[in-house]
């Protein structure tokens, strides 16, 4: 049964133009003017845009001695009723320390929940033989990123040598390394000098995590990846000094690509001064809000090309896991929400302001990622073969964003009390409605499948050549030039 | 009769893929597998790229004191046998100060001569109310681009304050503003300077005319567009402080582009030291080739995305007018050649190096200046509907570029002896094939056309719309906070 | 007779230390421990510096239509109650256009009021041959600095080659450029675009003169300076864009000097958002106080040395004079107060927080500007030889600033309000006590003397050297090589 | 008995006057004209200025299984012949670990070894109590500068943490945290990749070790120094990566100093691509030379104060112990002389020139590090009361550097041919002329002291009461607003 989305404007990353969009088992089968289907998808007075991708997801993820509360299921469809099509979640190995069990594991726990697509990231927490090898099997399982942490100290943080030896193995596999850049040593220097001080609230995370530390991590990870000769991208840019050290990499012809976060370019470390400890504490993600001073940066970074897509970290922990840290704020589990609100948030503080264009809106929301993440364009496009992810984007619908009415299970939301202007009105997924504004759509799990990402970007592609062709070459020596033994 | 390329990898700005590409009246009609139509069109083993779009050629000019060499026919057939299937040609008032009759007299010479497709810029030489005036008359006229020189003092130069004021006009008819950045006034000073040292051949125009001068007046080119709320475009950036200036704009959400040539790229300064004087002024040109130092960082800006397009200037001088500065290089008409030789010169220096994807070169050869100049995807796109301006580009044809074999009717190349390692195996326009490798084909004089291109780009209505939101507000004060008059 | 001053810390622009200076006819003539002489002045508890400099002040100057009430009088007695010693004052070529008369008119009212010493900087503000020509006679009398408008189109302002040619002979005659940047043209689009948008309140003044035209004029005069290749002064410096192109180009060995006042470093903006029209009047000056964000910058480069100089920019035009502009901010005469507050005011927000040093605050107030303007060590300096304008800093007095209570003639002050911690105890200009905390001292007019400066600094001199030996060559060419003529 | 040195021109960071120094007890006594002494010392015609300080030398170290050639007493003589009159050499812990054991080691070598004065940097190497503790014995013994590698890994490297640690006991001490900043882990894995591609020769010593991993480290450093709130100083500063990371936070006004080699002002990196073996062994220091393209940017920082001291890293191994390295350029050992030649190469290339003054030369060899030091003026400076550490410095002596006539007793010279135009017409230390041209001067081992720097200098003063008042502050919750446990 085919179907045709009618009447929109349609806008994908590079244009903007009327025409209508026919779908058939599941993907685009064309784009035109009077095209007709079994089915008609009205788009009328709205855009159509190809779903987000939010490539920076943790849905159930156990971390700091508890677990993420949003499921699969919750989060799927949250992101679903949002405009989002697709997650890319962030894989853990477990105690075994292997990579192919945590994706099996991984895809145990999504397969019957998730309602969209999905992906992951697999993260490098360590270095040995069997991680080496295993890199292989998860590119070989179509995962090919991989995430390591310069921070969280004695947990998850790798040292410099390891990341350089994983970074190798991301060029040989053609696979992408991404970073979470704060500099885990320092932070832990800061907690005990806060802590020390008397400082137990969440207003102490922001402290101790200044953003000179994210610019220095950032700064080492891309001289690792230039050193490894591989393209780099760092995960939830939050400050001026992450986003230096990334425009001044690119500049030298460096391919770094930067993620802000929806709720780095729209909310303040003031929240974390709140005079209430559980509106601070819902907060508390890492790295931490910054103060004003550096949305601005951020904001050019995505009309300039400096930073290229915006995602959300979503990482929710409810408000009793929050109470953890009552005591000590570096045992509040870190991570918020966002996936349900990062289109219509974007769109009302970008696209409304003229910040953004709608071409660039589509871009930061979904088709960049999906080129970097190399899916593009079964993901991230509106052309003929591509799967049918599509959003008809209503900006009409105004709502006011509250954990009340939100579909996400967690029991607060950082966006609440913002005005958005735009809603989705419909969301497809694979060519199927599975949201519509208004209309009691129901989750539907296990309609959501894995997708596998092949490796050898045309980015990274280009830049090995460079680098071989520009390796250091040995002096050759005539033996007369070389004195004898010593 | 329809048209299938077959056979070959397609490449756009996004995406490099398998297919075939089936044309009918001069537009695509499809692109998929299998595609099949009245004549096939082999593009095995190459690469089916968009037309480049040259987007600054002055064919026949008039300036100083003499006129370009290259016609309209003759550059419209050189630039198609290199891959070139539009250009825009900088239209320039005559004596009676009329863009209207400019425009008139550019289709007047150029209809029935251009053998592909093409567009003008209009060149603003002074500031009066009929210039005001008729700046919509030539938008009506499908000329949605102004031209604005810093340098040619006495001549085409115009004023800071004549510059706010066209730029304000631009905004008003959604038109881009575009400057040719160099000081005129210390250029003036300079010469006179190095003219009294006795230093009277081609090394005085480079040393007149530093990169400093060039710089400084990007800078202020840039202050006025964002005083007036307007995108700008600056023309021929040849080094790094001009760069430096786009990139500083571009990290404030300022929206400025910026077009290295293929020269600047991979020619330097040495080239005006060379022993024969023919030599070096053939190589005299506005701004000047840079020392090598400059050129990383222009290579770097077309990956990063703070410079969008590779041009030419194409202003073609054969060496007997040079002759006109053989005791004053003042006197040498200012100009060279490359419109044929761009995108091979590009390849071979940055694809086969790695230093940009394919999909970069497609997007600084044809599709960025086609989004910029909001005509795409008429241009600049292979998608369905577009314009068939479509190349063959086969990466395994080499030849050695010399002035004795080129197209172009100039008797001298400044790329003789460049091995360039691809070249266009057919070259259609509109759908008809206009050129192909070793087929002897022949030009097509006045089968080209004239192509309009409408106001308000999607990047100048979101400034328009971000400037009108944050515009400075009167502060209302109550009558009895203000004094009465003196 | 001798004087000792004893018992204090002396701090200079490189150290602090215990000792007691002993003065003798004017001078100091030795700096040691237990120094003896015919009269003692108490420095216990108490730093001794060197008297300040405020090298920007505008004395009695005609302006707008108007004359500053300050008079040679009253600023220099103002200053020297604050701790400042030397005034540098900008001369004003009369309705006859002569430097030389200029300065000796400027004599002839500054000789009989002066209460301390004083030098001019000569403004250009046009070109011609007798210009050229007193230039000359301007370094003869003692005048070494010439101060150049890029603002006030059509009445001070002047152009880039008219820069250019007094620039070049700034450098032949080894005196020192100095200019107000800020682009004239674009101010007045931007007046009369805000006037015409009903704007008329002093908010207006700030509006039409964002920082970006000040960045603008500093990068183009640093350009037109570097290509002359002279050292260039940027006198009132008050945003992060001229400070930016001020540490660019020290950052390529160019020699510029910048100067913040310590209004930027302190107030800002919003003061002219101010609900009461006089208080918003009162702070109109240009460039305009900015926002707050522009201070940290400013501050920094006082520590790491890219700005060298706090001055004042002192020229008071009472409330009523201020009226003027009652209906039309670009009528308010600019101007406003600092003399008297600078050291005060910078200690207190400078040294006191730990943001600049002891030795930087002495740096910044006196010696680097007596270093660049080459009458060092008469002045700015505490070693025996130097002229005895020495201050007992008392960093326990502390005093609330108001009109009420200042010296200055002025009826208002733009500190109203702020607490300083320090005060001068003592002042001494060339060994006489001019001033004592508490002691009833009165102005005594004509004490006062020009300071006549040598030309040719030790930079500029330097700068010469390194230009000389880079300056272009011709490239020799055998005649074989050129063509024969046309 | 008295001396005067008679007749020259006397330069100092500050200024240049004609005038005689008189000399008492090791002591300037008076400066000024006409003095009077017992005997006379001839400065006519000639520079008088401070004696230089090398600020980093080597002497007689054990490092990479070998030791240093030059001595303390080879070393001191030859520095003096050169115009460097005190030397400040770095102390390491032996084997015991202990610092209070390795100042008094270094005590018993120097002692009765040194011709002019000496210091002592100590190297931080590990982190435990006892270093803690004995830092302070450090600061009491007269140390007030602690080192830290952030290169040879599994040697003298220490991780950020234990930079943290030991930068905050600095702190507390008032010392000065110093680092040699590279990666030390990325060496070593690039070490490793360029051995097992084959490249064994000294080439592979600058391939290993490139300038991104300077900056790196250097940005590192920086924020480790910040997040204590302390100054730094970068010792060897060879790249724009780590001049730009300096300039960066001084921007921000946090106080870092940088240390340019004279080497790396003047050679570059083809040196290790010589044909010869031992050319190229012999100029493997770490960081080695760098491309010429840095060299512009370090003299700017220079004269732009960004970059404060020029020093020579003089840690001289012969000819026979780098042929340890034949096989493996990782076994070479790293270091190359300098500290005879530093003022004269730096006169010729600095001073004749016009790139720095006079007096920023007399900055950078002397009085900046004195400063820096915190042993300001008793030396680096010309004033009655500092040690009469003075250098004649004749700029009509030229001679050609060559390893056949040095004082030195390394057996070659990385400036073997420089032709210089200036040196030392007599070396005084403490008031004793310990050389003087052609007068076939001795050594005279023994006569040198140890000069003791004092805590605390006015610079980290300042930077610890800013970072106090800045310090964040505990947000005070109402209980009200906690919620009770979990
Ligand atoms: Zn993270
Ligand atoms: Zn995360
Ligand atoms: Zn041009
Ligand atoms: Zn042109
Ligand atoms: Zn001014
Ligand atoms: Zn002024
Ligand atoms: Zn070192
Ligand atoms: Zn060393």
């Amino acid at each position: 049964m085919s179907k045709v989305i009618k009447g929109g404007t349609i806008v994908t990353a590079d244009r903007q133009f009327a025409g209508d969009i026919l779908i058939e088992d599941g993907k685009i089968a064309a784009i035109g003017d009077n095209l007709t289907g079994d089915e008609v998808i009205d788009a009328e007075g709205a855009y159509v845009i190809p779903g987000g991708i939010d490539p920076h997801t943790h849905l159930e993820m156990p971390f700091m001695g508890t677990t993420a509360d949003e499921t699969f299921e919750s989060g799927t469809w949250a992101a679903a009723t949002g405009g989002t099509t697709m997650l890319v979640d962030f894989c853990l190995p477990g105690p075994d320390g292997s990579i192919k069990n945590a994706i099996n594991d991984w895809h145990r726990k999504s397969a019957p929940q998730i309602c969209s697509d999905i992906g992951y990231h697999m993260a490098i927490t360590g270095w040995n033989e069997s991680i080496f090898n295993e890199m292989k099997d998860a590119v070989d399982m179509g995962v090919n990123s991989f995430k390591h942490f310069m921070a969280y100290k004695g947990a998850l943080m790798v040292e410099d040598d390891e990341m350089y030896a994983s970074f190798s193995r991301c060029k040989e596999l053609g696979a992408l390394p991404m970073v979470h850049a704060e500099n885990g040593d320092i932070i832990q220097e800061l907690q005990q000098k806060y802590l020390a001080e008397g400082i137990t609230g969440p207003e102490g995370h922001a402290f101790s995590r200044p953003p000179e530390l994210e610019g220095e991590a950032a700064n080492r990870a891309i001289m690792i990846a230039d050193a490894v000769g591989t393209p780099l991208y760092i995960v939830h840019v939050s400050c001026e000094q992450a986003h230096e050290a990334i425009r001044r990499a690119r500049q030298k012809g460096h391919r770094v690509y930067g993620e802000p976060l929806i709720q780095f370019l729209t909310l303040d470390e003031s929240e974390y001064f709140n005079k209430s400890w559980e509106h601070a504490a819902r907060r508390v993600m890492s790295p931490p809000f910054r103060s004003k001073a550096h949305q601005d940066g951020l904001w050019a970074g995505l009309s300039a090309g400096s930073l290229q897509v915006v995602a959300t970290d979503h990482c929710a922990f409810g408000t009793e896991k929050k109470k953890m840290g009552l005591n000590d704020f570096t045992q509040i589990p870190n991570g918020t929400g966002g996936l349900e609100d990062r289109l219509a948030v974007l769109w009302t503080t970008g696209v409304e302001t003229g910040r953004i264009t709608p071409e660039e809106f589509v871009a930061v929301t979904s088709t960049n990622i999906a080129k970097i993440l190399n899916i593009y364009p079964q993901k991230g496009a509106l052309v003929p073969g591509a799967d049918a992810d599509i959003v008809v984007w209503d900006p009409k619908i105004s709502k006011t964003i509250s954990a009340n009415s939100q579909k996400s299970i967690i029991d607060y939301n950082v966006f609440e009390g913002f005005e958005v202007t735009a809603q989705a009105r419909h969301t497809l997924s694979r060519g199927d409605v599975i949201w519509s504004w208004g209309k009691n759509s129901a989750p539907q799990p296990g309609r959501g499948r894995f997708v596998p990402r092949p490796a050898f970007s045309s980015a990274g592609t280009a830049l090995s050549r460079w680098k071989a062709l520009n390796t250091p070459r040995k002096v050759e020596r005539d033996p007369m030039n070389i004195p004898s033994g010593i």
